[in-house]
């Protein structure tokens, strides 16, 4: 089995973004699934662009996008991803889309395929925060999120995807207040958790958990 | 115009619902809309069957459901309704679902064709906060946006829908450290603007406006 | 009885100051109480001086301090000031202290007179959010707290003295997400039941209840 | 030079306590300084006796107190012990004072000798977030910071002693949403930059830095 891993460079004035710090430090193999690492910009469209070419040369079994989300406290398996587009800030090239469709042909939202309950379970296993997203933003991050999707559904139709945002780092909030964060030890063994689930639940659905939220 | 604004009924514990209680206060005209109200049960599929019958009987042009969403700071109109009922805690019949689909025919998501970035901005302008969330959650409050979505789809094309979720009232949190809330009148006050948006908008779609998310 | 209520102007690029703004809107009466309304600079010393001289015309029973706490969610008593003068931003006449003793020869602290525990009971019987809090920063909260402390112990032993602190107001985070914030309505209404419990007291101390804080 | 430091017991239904792991694996030696661990119970008094008994015996040049703050995100030096016993919930004995001095003939409160300041920085260049806490809040912890500061005054005018509060571990996080953490290897990093911060002022007193809190 093979597992394309994805995480983002820096973005939002941040010298370091704990994706792609994390996803470097994952073990090449994790439960007989191969992991194949890959660095993605954070920008529009181009980051898709690199992850289909990724696609159809490694032609991987799951792919999983990773990505900051600064002020959450848990690791948290996202659910769904959205049509749209629309930036709080411009991207890493400058492109601040408003409320823009990712794909006009595209539906409005896909859920993932991965099992989301088992990777929050598995991540609070091992003594760490998790917890099921029901929003991806409507950033860079959603955007890969539903891009993948999307080439699930024209192109690749055997592929399983899916995205989980963690924390930032203890060094990123020295002087932010009250903000959350999250070694990046802790992150790779979080990460490294959540793909045993996935590899492990292979064939299988997820599991039946609550893990709801009202709002 | 009529505006059909419905609110749920006390649930998790809570003695009363800040939802009902703002819509019971609304006047009964917005800028030239009437406004027809509606106490819904916090109760899967029982509350869209009721939402239904008065969409039939009273043809309105918008439906507008309001929600409760205990934690947030803000008044915030909700972009998106998922497929998915999957409960934290049991509705206010007991019924708990985990992860099952609303409408197994229905699509994935339905975004509100409400214009919730002019209603962001007339709550701001009334000087109350207020921001654009990309998730509902997963339980009823969800499942109203989306059955109601479903029923555009289905039943009443012509009918523009969405949802706005509200916080606690004081009261609800004397004994909840740390936790934000709004006063009634300052939630009808918030309602009422965002609702003369909608009036005003009609037939001109949103504004333009910076309001997205990273994650 | 007489009671004198100070309030502070704006701050830290702040427009508004709800501290002076409940203040105006006190009653001139609370429970056969006389209310002194007296508004100060938010400024190290000088706040203190016209305090002071304020306390020798008027010659009150008790000195209550308002001050903004921004970020808190609930109306907050406070228990203690401190000798320290530390500023995390200039004060209104660009002073600003980093660790120097507010009064050489006073108390490392001192704890308030007021009935912290009965104020917090009146404020959530009344519907509102309440806490005692152990600290009023080191700003020039916590200066004028500790200045009428200090005057009590070599100038007006008959004084009572305190200090509440209350959150923003909305106007003032209609652009902070997830910033809690208080109607001036309801901080009105706090203060007033607040000072109805000290004037209730009057005599009595403070009654029994369980409000401590594990850190 | 020889520093005692102490670490609390689990309490509050915990399983376990991250002030005592953390101490446990202090080294032994910092910067010179000989780093003595001592373990004592959440219980008011008994704790003080056990600390003073240590002192006695091993006369350090400084004591440091090492707590549990539930809820946030830094490592966190206190500034000042209050005299009182407020209990929020019952010690690890049964006990739960409310509201009474914890020595009589004490003053309403101390100062650290430690340079809090400096240790700040230290934790913040090592790349961990820190910030200078205001409150040890009422209960056991800042019994023992206090009760240190009074035998300081009556017994052991020669030692220098300060508390540092810190956060919970991930492990004990994994069912609180929006719960900040901090792993236990940064936890022990962060209290030995702390600690050798402490070693090199030694003499020196505290640095100068923009350390205030408005409130």
């Amino acid at each position: 089995m093979k597992i394309l891993v994805t995480g983002f460079d820096p973005f939002d004035g941040e010298k370091i973004n704990p994706a792609i710090e994390a996803v470097k430090r994952l073990p090449d193999t994790i439960k007989n699934a191969e992991i194949i690492k890959l660095e993605i910009p954070t920008v529009f469209n181009k980051c898709a662009e690199i992850v289909e070419k990724k696609i159809a040369e490694e032609k991987p079994d799951y792919v999983l996008n990773i990505g900051q989300a600064g002020g959450r406290a848990a690791i948290t398996p996202e659910r769904v991803a959205i049509n749209i587009n629309d930036g709080r800030i411009p991207d890493n090239d400058g492109y601040q889309p408003l409320g823009e469709a990712i794909r006009e042909n595209g539906d409005v939202a896909y859920f993932t395929q991965l099992p989301i309950r088992a990777e929050v379970k598995a991540v609070r296993d091992a003594g760490l925060p998790a917890e099921i997203s029901n929003t991806a933003g409507t950033y860079v991050c959603n955007h890969i999120f539903y891009q993948v999707q999307y080439m699930r559904v024209k192109k690749f139709p055997n592929i399983k995807a899916g995205f989980i945002h963690i924390p930032f780092l203890p060094e990123q909030i020295v002087n932010r207040p009250n903000m959350p964060s999250m070694s990046l030890t802790d992150i790779v063994r979080g990460l490294t958790v959540a793909i045993t689930a996935i590899v492990e639940r292979d064939g299988e659905g997820d599991i039946i958990a609550v893990e709801g939220k009202t709002h």
